[in-house]
Formats: structure tokens, sequence, C-alpha cells
């Protein structure tokens, strides 16, 4: 069963030729299901040495915003693009996790009804609506927390030099002149009707960021050299244009129940989207020319990066 | 001028003999301008290499929470735990500035009205009164965010793994074990009420924790003996308590104008304090004794320690 949306497009045939696609989909899922283990067991409400305690009611909203169903799409490619580099799953784990901790935290804090006002998400309450505001923000807080605890701790890679980079990296993608600073453009958009080029801005911040990070967590990690490193960057930095516009135009045409939260709220709300100005057929084709050309950068790695070839198809052809 | 705190405890003997107080204090408002210096320098408003942008907004509410006049007293102990260890200030300046970015976020997220609900901070309008909610939650995620990017940078420490090891210290006294589970378990205090052992532990993780981390990242600067960082870090578990009890006090004798925000508000609340347990006076001395212990912990280091012992008297001695 292929999506409408990639029947129509005729990707169909070179998923049916190659089964890319399905095989696709079972190891994201599979992979899903091991990262969701591995965050369950971070989250627990046992306290971990040197901690003095684990608050029952924080732990609850940490898990309930951590532990919802979610792709795991992020993680996924930072051990996919490690992967790529010779590194074993076991070794990336730690800056996945880390990085889908970035990832729910900034939901939980988008939710808020001081942000974007959200009370589904993947179909469930969001954690202000299964708690309350001030817990979701702590929730949030200490999900950001946990993830430098993460990529500083020795698990994560045996070279502190490499720990210390990722700290870095993903501060910079996560921060104010990355994802937080692109949340903030975002409650401004509705005002500031942003143009093509400040929308583009906005969401290499938003969403573009923390995408390039997963990608170029995977070359930090495996110790790739400068040019692998920067045509993973690259990489992520296609995937994530293209994840936005497939995300612009699931908004206007997906329905609320597929999507599992509210959809066509960025027009509602008077946000300026690329869908709005390039119309949906040229959002369309931009996606899949994006993901043409994010797979060209990988060539060189022949059928070894096939899995996050395969990725970046996924990336605009999913339903949700 | 003595305080008249002081005055009634006799300390005031003390400090006319040696002078320190007077000397102590110079040096702590020497210290707190150029850390507000570089934290204004950190916070400008142009772009740094490899930003994207900084949305305006976004570093005018983050300078609203950190520019305001604070004491300082957080990175002014990184620096001198650091410089007992022959740590130049400019070298364990971008541990100090990442220290106070994470208290100036947690007072930014604490005083949001789903937390704390203040309109004053430091006299001033908190910053969600001076912006909005949205934006204040942003301006923490953002403070938070860049602490951890200034000690994964090789400008915190030439040695990466000193750089991991604040990173993963700060992010343990900040976190879901830490600062951010003492917040959850303060703002549930209401409805729990606490005993003595519970308000302890709730007040080692909301405020003890970062000062904890303040007087160890300085050994950790330094790379000092376990054994000197284990005194460290047991010196700043003393001062935390006894800053927390003389902050009970002064919450109950002090005035909303000489603190410069809302007092009375524990009581008030109805959450129990050490102060309502014990009684005034018997906290008053409580947090005299653990003064003189944290002193005697730093007696190995003779007179290079004084400015340290200064800075526990000081903790005690404080107005606001």
């Amino acid at each position: 069963m292929f999506p409408a949306f990639l029947q129509m497009r005729g990707v169909e045939r070179m998923f049916a030729t190659d089964g890319f696609m399905d095989d696709f989909q079972n190891r994201l899922l599979a992979s899903a299901d091991r990262i969701s283990g591995a965050l369950d067991a971070l989250l627990a409400q046992q306290p971990r040495e040197g901690e003095i305690s684990r608050p029952e009611r924080l732990m609850a909203a940490m898990r309930h915003g951590a532990l919802n169903g979610g792709k795991r799409l992020r993680p996924f490619l930072v051990l996919e693009s490690a992967a790529l580099f010779g590194v074993e799953e076991a070794d990336a784990m730690a800056a996945a996790l880390a990085l889908e901790c970035v990832h729910c935290y900034s939901l939980i804090h988008d939710d808020l009804p001081a942000m974007d006002d959200d009370d589904l998400r993947r179909g469930q309450p969001t954690v202000h609506k299964a708690f309350d505001e001030a817990t979701a923000i702590l929730a949030g807080d200490g999900l950001l927390t946990l993830a430098f605890e993460l990529l500083g701790s020795a698990a994560c890679h045996r070279d502190a030099g490499v720990r210390s980079e990722l700290v870095v990296e993903l501060a910079k993608a996560a921060g104010l002149g990355g994802m937080v600073g692109g949340q903030m453009l975002d409650l401004q958009a509705a005002e500031d009707a942003p143009d093509e080029a400040a929308i583009r801005m906005l969401q290499a911040m938003k969403t573009g960021a923390l995408l390039r990070f997963a990608c170029e967590a995977g070359a930090i990690l495996g110790s790739a050299s400068p040019s692998d490193r920067a045509t993973l960057r690259a990489f992520g930095e296609k995937i994530g244009q293209a994840f936005q516009l497939a995300d612009d135009v699931l908004d206007v045409v997906s329905s609320d129940e597929a999507m599992g939260k509210r959809v066509g709220k960025d027009e509602a709300m008077g946000k300026g989207t690329l869908v709005a100005i390039l119309g949906l057929e040229q959002a369309r084709q931009r996606a899949d020319a994006l993901v043409e050309e994010a797979e060209a950068l990988l060539s060189g790695f022949g059928d070894r990066a096939d899995v996050l070839k395969s990725c970046a198809r996924y990336i605009v052809s999913r339903q949700q």
C-alpha cells in the first residue's frame, strides 16, 4: 500500500522495483522500539547514582512527553549516519537519546498555552493538559538538561573531545540561533508576515537545525573526515528543508485525525507558509527535488547509504 | 555599617577586627561588574560565527533576565574556587558565565504565572511582565542551552575531559535530580506539607545543587586532587544550606522593598520552611554553625581561602 501522495507523484514505481519503502519502514519501526525502550529506562522512577531524588510527578510528566509513540526520526538519523562511519548502534545511542530528549522538550514547551496552545499531540493530551502548565515547563526543562548530561557522559563516546563537540553542536542547533530562536520567529510570524526568505530562515532554525545536527552527529561520533562531515551536514540541511515542506503540505491536506494533532493551524493563524507562497504542487515538486539533491550528496558512499537515502524519501512521503 | 542581623549576632566584632567584610564586598562588586560585562557581550544582538540569526525580541528578553544587577554570587564562587587552584579568572570565566546563565534561566521560569507568579525581580518587572509568557519561556530555554554551549566550547578549558565533566556536573545539578526536581517539589510543598527532612532535600536540590556546583567547578577547572575536589564540594553544600536558611530568614524579616521582590510568600502559600519549623533564632544559629563548618573545611588552604571564607560569612549576613 502506497500513500495517495506518492501514487500521485509517481514515486510508487520506484519503491515497487526496489522494495525500499517496506524495508525502510520496518527498519524505522524496529529502531523506534529500541529507542523508546532506552528512553523508558533513562526516565525510570528509580534515582540513578549521585541523584538525591527523582520527583514522581516530574518523572511522570517527562515520561508522558517522551514516551508517546513518536517516530523517533531524529535519533534514527543519528544512529544511521553513525553506522555509515562504522559506529555500532550501542555507541551512538546516548547521542541519539540526547537529541530525542531535546526534540521532546521542544514539543512540550511549544504546546503550552502561552505558545501554540495545543491540547493534543500524537492523539494524546499534551503534557500541560495531562498534568499542568508548571509541570510541563519543568518537564521540558528537565529533558533539555538531561540531553546534555547524556552527551557529556563517558557512555556517549570514549573521546571527551567528541563529547564536547556534540555538546556544542547540539546547543547551537537547539539554542537562540537555532530551534529556540526559530520558535521565537514563528510566534512573531502571524504579525510579521515573513516573506519567502524569512520563512526559510525561520524553518532552518526551528526544525532544520535539529535534523542537520542529527546527521552531522553521526559523522562526529564516527570521527569522519571534514569533507564527509560537511556532506552529512549538507544532507541534514536538505532533508530538513524537505521535511518542513512536507509538513506544510500535510498541514493543508491532512486531517486532524490522521495527524493526531490540530492541522490547518498555520493558515488559520495568518502565518505565512511556503505552501501558501508556492502553492501545493510547487511545494511538492521542491520537496522531491530536495530529496534528490540529498540522495546525490551521498552517492560517494554507495549502497552503504541506502538507508539514509530511503529516509530522505520517507520524509516527504510520510502521512503524519 | 553592619547590618542589624550581624550586630544582633555579634558578628560585627569579627569583621571589625579583620576588615574582611568591606574588602569582600568590594571584591564581590568588582567581580559582578566584570561578570555582567562578559554576559553583556555574550548576549549581544550581533550573531556570532555559525549562527543564522539572533531574533531581536528573544535577545532583549534574555538580556532583561540576565542583565538586571544580580549579585553574581554563583559565578563569583566559580572564579574564586578556581583561583584556589591557580586558575586565572579569564580561564574560569566561561564556566562562571554558564552557571549564571542557568541561574538566570531558573529565575525567569520560576517567576512565570504557572509557577511562582512573580511580577517583580530585583525591583524590575519579571521577564514575562516586561515581554510575555511565551517569550519568557523561550528566553529561559535559550539561556539554559547557551550554558552548555559555553561549557563545551574550547574557550572554557583546553582539556576536553574537563569540559565534559563540567557539562555532566552542571546538568546533574540543574536537572531532574537537582534544581528542576527541587522546583517541582517546591511547587508541591503547599499541598504536601513536607517535614524537616523533606524540606532539606527540596532545598538541597532547588538551591543547594547549583551552589555546590559553583564550588566544585573551580576544583574541576583547576584539576584538583579528588580530596580537594571533595572538600570544595562539601564546602559548597554547607554554604548552600546556609544560603537557604538565610533566605528563609530574610523571607520572614525583610520587606518587599529591601528585597526587590515579594517576601513572606512561603508562609502565605502554606509552604513549610525551616524557619517555621525551627523558629527564627535557631535558624540563624544553624546558619552560623554551617558557616563555621564551611570555613573549617577550608583550613588546609590557609589564607589563600580567605575570600571563600568571607563569602560564606557574607551569605548569611546579606540583606537581600
